[in-house]
């Protein structure tokens, strides 16, 4: 469906924002070490081309732009190990809830952390593979779902315990839907270039130390059986995001708990696609960029 | 604020779509009942004009278009009669979930029902006053925070209370966001016309008879501490969408149970704004206008 590989959205040495296709050397997987991109011209939910004008990267941005993302949404609960370290069952459905856009934020933005949720207590990370969604969803089966798709990225649904379970009558937005806190990049790797999303290695480490290490197979609800029941009498968009849940080793499922503080590094990574890298800053308007 | 008082969006007997001002007779504030309006020009939540264009109103649609809406947030259990019909506790904190901006439909939209949702039971009404964000909000006061209001319309947030409740892991954005389960409209009074939006009455009437009759007084959290309370660490975007809650008299809160069911007519109707009259349909695509 796409004619890129890589898609980026940065801003580049001429000043200018700019889709494009990330140029990698040979071997390089992670896009964010691409210093420069093929330009894509036109709607990159419609008429668009890969152009031959290369331009320099100077930062990358969210893949996609606010106007191009319609609705967020995200799986809680979908890795079979991070629900046992949540002590919980594991779900018989998806267990679904929602971000707003301005959460999203890009893969060296930083995560601003409120006055709000700077109270009581429970700033945590989760590496999450996101889904891209390409073309208008309704009522597929699994068969056909990855048709739809238009690529991957890795995110980080950062959540705050005590706002998204304790305060807000155990609906989950939000505590995990504050500005910034879905970063997510490096960039979109097309479908084309991962055929099978369920056999990639995602981790995150915090400040130098790996503190989630697992693999995609231990989803739950793989991307296909993901995008079939959530298209069940419901419209996905090209734009609709889908963070898919994390794995075991986030800071709520330690003994003693491991909770985000101000200035801690953060890089949630996904096999293939590459790195986020944001760091947790106390009061900080989020990036508009 | 704004340029209009009453704004919709309609198709017009000349075949096209326009934003307008609707031309409501002396003495009348439903704005279902308005067959003329004048044409908007412009962006919305940009420049834009009331012009001297009158146009003649086939069909009132959804007050804004899909492009114009960013984030549609909902509030739960936030009428304390019908706090305690669901025998639930006055909450502390405002309850927040989101939909799809694909539930939104518009005010004489059917309300379709996918397969999904025609498994289990609990198809349920509930009629709701909708603040419109007219300009970007973060950590607004209470005191200033009706001045970030574009204005009010009604609206149905359409639950489906066992996929809501009891299959979704707790997390009720699933069974409340199918294609077109937030009917809204007629269109948006302007909070220059609607001063003080917590003393209107709200209701329900389902085939034709009253099943939902109360106060937006009996809110627990007002316009203003709503908007104020969102805003805080998060962006509030203008055409952002926040369905403030329903009163007690939903069909889950009945002895026995009063279920929406194929066929039926439901109509929401807010003081000073109008109605929404839609109809339960099972298994028909949602309106895309």
């Amino acid at each position: 469906m796409s004619t890129f590989t890589h898609l980026i959205r940065f801003l580049a040495k001429d000043g200018q924002i700019y889709y494009g296709d990330a140029i990698l050397p040979t071997g390089v997987s992670d896009i964010s070490k691409a210093t420069q991109a093929k330009v894509i011209q036109g709607e990159i939910f419609g008429q668009h081309q890969v152009t031959d004008q290369v331009a320099d990267v100077r930062m990358l941005l969210a893949p996609l732009a606010r106007r191009d993302i319609k609705t967020v949404r995200c799986l809680g609960l979908n890795y079979e190990q991070h629900a046992k370290e949540s002590n919980l069952p594991i779900p018989k459905y998806p267990v679904l809830f929602f971000k707003p856009i301005t959460a999203i934020a890009g893969p060296t933005d930083d995560i601003p952390v409120a006055a709000m949720a700077q109270e009581g207590e429970g700033l945590d990370y989760e590496c999450e593979l996101v889904i891209v969604i390409g073309k208008e969803a309704r009522n597929v089966s699994e068969s056909k779902a990855l048709e739809y798709v238009l690529g991957y990225a890795v995110g980080n649904d950062v959540s705050h315990r005590d706002w998204q379970i304790k305060r807000g009558g155990g609906q989950w937005g939000l505590g995990k839907g504050f500005d910034g806190w879905a970063p997510f990049g490096p960039g979109i790797v097309s479908s084309k270039v991962i055929p099978d999303p369920n056999a990639l290695h995602i981790s995150t480490i915090l400040n130098g130390k790996t503190v989630q290490s697992s693999s995609t197979k231990d989803m739950i609800f793989g991307v296909a059986k993901t995008i079939a029941f959530l298209s069940q009498g419901t419209t996905l968009l090209p734009g609709d995001l889908i963070f898919t849940g994390t794995p075991q080793g986030v800071g709520m499922g330690r003994k003693p708990n491991l909770w985000l503080k101000d200035g801690d590094q953060v890089e949630v990574t996904l096999e293939g696609v590459g790195s986020c890298k944001n760091r947790v800053v106390y009061d900080k308007p989020a990036s508009k960029l």
